[in-house]
């Protein structure tokens, strides 16, 4: 027996075993996941571990390694969501995402920390050797919400999109904030004497850690995309490329100290639409079957660790303090919801309701990132009493709020997600008022939103789709081939019978038409999976036909493009029916 | 800046970044890969980076570590070598693979390592002091044929099936004999004295380290299979079970000194039945994907490492030595391909041609795993030599008898791969001809490997596939549901017309016909990826419906299985008709 040699590929290839197994168990049987989040059910398990390995070995089971967890278990995870993430709220909501996760981790911060540093005053808590800095450092732990408890927890309630992308994208912006301030009271923790030039340095930081973390994974995603266009003869390797250039703008931005969770976010995020069109349809099932495997065997393996770690002689307790800590995570978050969302309505005209506040400030779960930032403290004497109050928060708000929040969401009949994905024709009519809107705001000379966004997709088109892009026009799935080949059919049939003048006359229209009925029949036949699928390849190429047609558009003149000899046989057969 | 934080990951990712873009770098010019095969311009690329780190640093580069290239580099490519590996041309021809993998490589070992020794005792070549153990030593290492080269050089050159199974099914077994060998000369080599017991020992090792690993990687790709009957309501993980147990096969029979190649292949080849009926389609791409996209990257560090390994100061050169180790390598193998063809073409009806042995004896490619072999020998004063002539080797057989083998195959116009899958028709009628022998040699008494076939498919339905199979008759693609609807009311439609009577009167005929007809059609309409799926997937299905039907088979009789009602409603059908 030779356990030496393979010891480490076998660990690890066990624990990952265990956790996919542990996510079996728990899914075969029904009920058990549709009442308790799968998170608690697996810090459960990592507690039983834990206590198995404690009893058998007298002490304390292995802690999770911090950087275990902030370079193997946490980019495949934060990686899935970018890809993920839906643009379209993620975008619309921005400002509101950034000052929740901006304003909102800086008043949790202080707020916790002050308000922790006014408990320790009390002499009968036994505290006054906790200092303030202390305590704001313990507090920029605590105050950042944690995008791994968020999605695990979110993910099974299915509230409204916009209240989702509200919690989960304060959850991954607010890692910046989170670096800045706990990195620089830990300096300060370091340093003999504080100058009001280190607290402007560090407001500095704020810019440069996040603008910097976008820049680097913009760059990434843009060499990955830009890659992506020469692997047509090794189709085989094109998944790779997604994720190595993640991976890799994840671990330089580490390098760099900025924030590698705003970085692997934005490098996906910009290359996906580039990369979704250079790679063959079967890479990409792998790319996103791998995002998802990956991410959700790492989101587990946390959730265990974090049980495990929970056990052994890691701890002091004080209850006040921890106590304390609770009820201040709490009141302090409810409070910047309501303050923040106070001027958001203010500004809006499609405000966020009482009941989408409470889910928010109830949703600000607390999980492994905390966990790990208070391992990866300096060695002080309170250090294990920080260590117990961020292990029962993150208890408390995983248990508690985790498991209430679910019959809470019924209870108050928050608005929930839509089931069924919008039809071609409400993409094809959203996509018209976007283009709509965006002409009102040129014309009226209003920079908004869709003015930009505008903006964006003309540079995009004229630039990066033609550095960035295999083939630029030409449809390359099979489906949308035959379509095309149907679409033809179907119109020189109509032509020969004469029916084209009785028949809507604008093409556009007609082939809108069609597309109803084919998609009414493909639903008999097809399941979900598949017909999503297809109205996303078909959505996409219908917009890119109609985009040169008659819809205003202020670039491209109609019959400048590529498409006049399309436009030119439809007249030819027009002619010929009337 | 911190490096040291991020320093193994990065490094890593860097490394599988540069053999990924070198691939692309070649695949671009389109020429280069038709000359040169890939290997050998990726081990070109190594050596030009060992120089550059040879020139810059003045000491050599790093050497491949043997532990990296068994433990992470090696499996992924048997893994996908076992997982795609053609079971009928591997299991028809078995017997001479095995005979190939054992008594050949034996027969090499022996001969080479003997007649190396002869030339140590010319005094002219100062080689007195290599003892006969150690020749046999190095002979052990480097009679191997290697596998990842045999698979690199033969994918290019597109031999027929039969040639390319035996090449290549001898360079994965014959890892079992290698192993045994290898290990035992080493400790001979430790021992002062070698009694006749350790031979004998030696000798019954060889069955314990195959068998073992065939064993060890059946039990965990059952295991497998059965996990994924459980994965119906996390379709996610469940590509990875089949990463998690395949490499649990190989690290637990490294474990037990027995053969990781032989297990994982076992594994791999054991659960891919019943693995693919369970998964999902998607599951079931990325499987296949990731597979290949593992071995891929795994083949091409594999040889970039190589070329960097090679340059350094770790060699000894002895003009005689280095010469002769090619000369015998060349002559014995050459001698071992005639001899051992000679006795199988005895027993067989479908012999090997002069033409196909001449390729199977210059098909003998060594590789990385000599390369990390000759690395693990223990320190002794020849051990440089040793390496000396074992990237000689390495280098001559995948420059020159891999630059050259190509040219070789045109020349003598070996048989090729026939480059189009085999038709539907030709499908069934291959299996329709595999009952009839089996029935033949049934009736005969005769226990051939048709016998055989029928008893373990007669197993796998009555026990294994309902122990490890899900859904056990029900297909699960949309493609196979909509051609039974289909099918359902194309038959509906000529009994209702009265015209089944004039159609051939069989069901399994007019089946039959009506595929051909689709398979026509979509012909048209389809890309050949999607059409070879379709293929394999009506042929599966189609299969199984007739195996209840009218064929020969000893165990089961007609309308004693599930399909009663199925015949049933044909045979109202028919009466309605009449």
């Amino acid at each position: 027996l030779d356990y030496q040699h393979v010891q480490v590929p076998f660990e690890i290839t066990l624990w990952i075993m265990l956790a996919s197994l542990a996510k079996i168990g728990f899914h075969l049987y029904n009920k058990l996941p549709s009442v308790v989040p799968e998170s608690c059910l697996l810090i459960f398990v990592g507690l039983i571990m834990g206590g198995i390995i404690y009893g058998l070995n007298d002490k304390s089971p292995p802690v999770m390694d911090s950087d275990i967890f902030f370079l193997y278990l946490l980019p495949p995870i934060v990686l899935d969501a970018g890809y993920f993430m839906p643009s379209r709220p993620f975008f619309e909501n921005i400002g509101t995402i950034l000052l929740y996760a901006v304003v909102g981790t800086i008043w949790n911060v202080f707020g916790i920390g002050f308000s922790l540093y006014g408990i320790c005053q009390v002499k009968a808590f036994h505290l006054q050797d906790v200092s303030l800095l202390h305590n704001l450092l313990f507090g920029s732990l605590i105050a950042a919400v944690d995008p791994v408890a968020v999605l695990a927890v979110f993910e099974e309630i299915h509230v409204n999109e916009k209240l989702h992308i509200l919690v989960f994208g304060e959850s991954l912006l607010n890692d910046a904030v989170t670096v800045v301030l706990y990195k620089l009271f830990r300096s300060f923790c370091e340093m003999p004497t504080i100058k009001s030039v280190d607290v402007f340095a560090g407001v500095g930081k704020f810019f440069v850690v996040g603008l910097g973390g976008v820049l680097v994974g913009l760059s990434f995603g843009m060499t990955a995309a830009f890659t992506t266009r020469f692997t047509k003869d090794i189709r085989v390797i094109e998944p790779f490329f997604v994720f190595l250039y993640s991976y890799l703008s994840y671990l330089t931005a580490e390098m760099f100290h900025l924030s590698g969770i705003v970085a692997i976010i934005a490098c996906a995020m910009g290359m996906k639409r580039y990369v979704e069109a250079n790679i063959s349809l079967k890479s990409h099932t792998t790319v996103k079957y791998f995002m998802k495997m990956w991410s959700s065997v790492s989101d587990t393996l946390i959730f265990i660790f974090l049980g495990v770690s929970t056990i052994g002689e890691n701890h002091e307790w004080n209850w006040p303090y921890i106590c304390f800590t609770i009820i201040f995570c709490l009141i302090w978050r409810a409070l910047g919801v309501l303050v923040l969302t106070f001027f958001v309505n203010k500004f809006h005209v499609n405000t966020i309701t009482g009941k989408d506040q409470f889910i928010i400030a109830y949703g600000g779960l607390r999980g492994a990132i905390c966990f790990s930032l208070v391992f990866l403290l300096p060695d002080f004497r309170r250090k294990k009493l920080f260590i117990a109050a961020t292990t029962v928060v993150i208890l408390f708000t995983v248990f508690i709020q985790g498991m209430t929040i679910r019959p809470l969401v019924d209870l108050l009949a928050v608005k929930k997600k839509r089931e069924s994905a919008p039809t071609v024709g409400e993409q094809i009519h959203i996509r018209f008022l976007d283009h709509l809107l965006a002409g009102i705001e040129d014309i009226c000379g209003h920079w908004g939103q869709y003015y930009w966004k505008d903006k964006l997709e003309y540079f995009n088109s004229k630039y990066l789709q033609k550095i960035l892009l295999r083939e630029y026009d030409q449809p390359k799935s099979s489906i949308v081939l035959l379509y095309e080949k149907l679409e033809r059919k179907h119109a020189i049939e109509l032509a020969e019978a004469g029916q084209l003048g009785h028949a809507p006359s604008h093409p556009s229209l007609l082939n809108n038409d069609r597309t109803v009925i084919t998609d009414k029949k493909l639903e008999d036949t097809l399941n979900p999976d598949i017909l999503e699928n297809i109205q996303e390849i078909l959505a996409r190429n219908l917009y890119r036909i109609r985009r040169t047609g008659p819809a205003y558009n202020r670039h491209t003149l109609p019959g400048e493009t590529e498409h006049v000899e399309h436009a030119k046989e439809i007249l030819i057969l027009r002619h010929k029916s009337l």
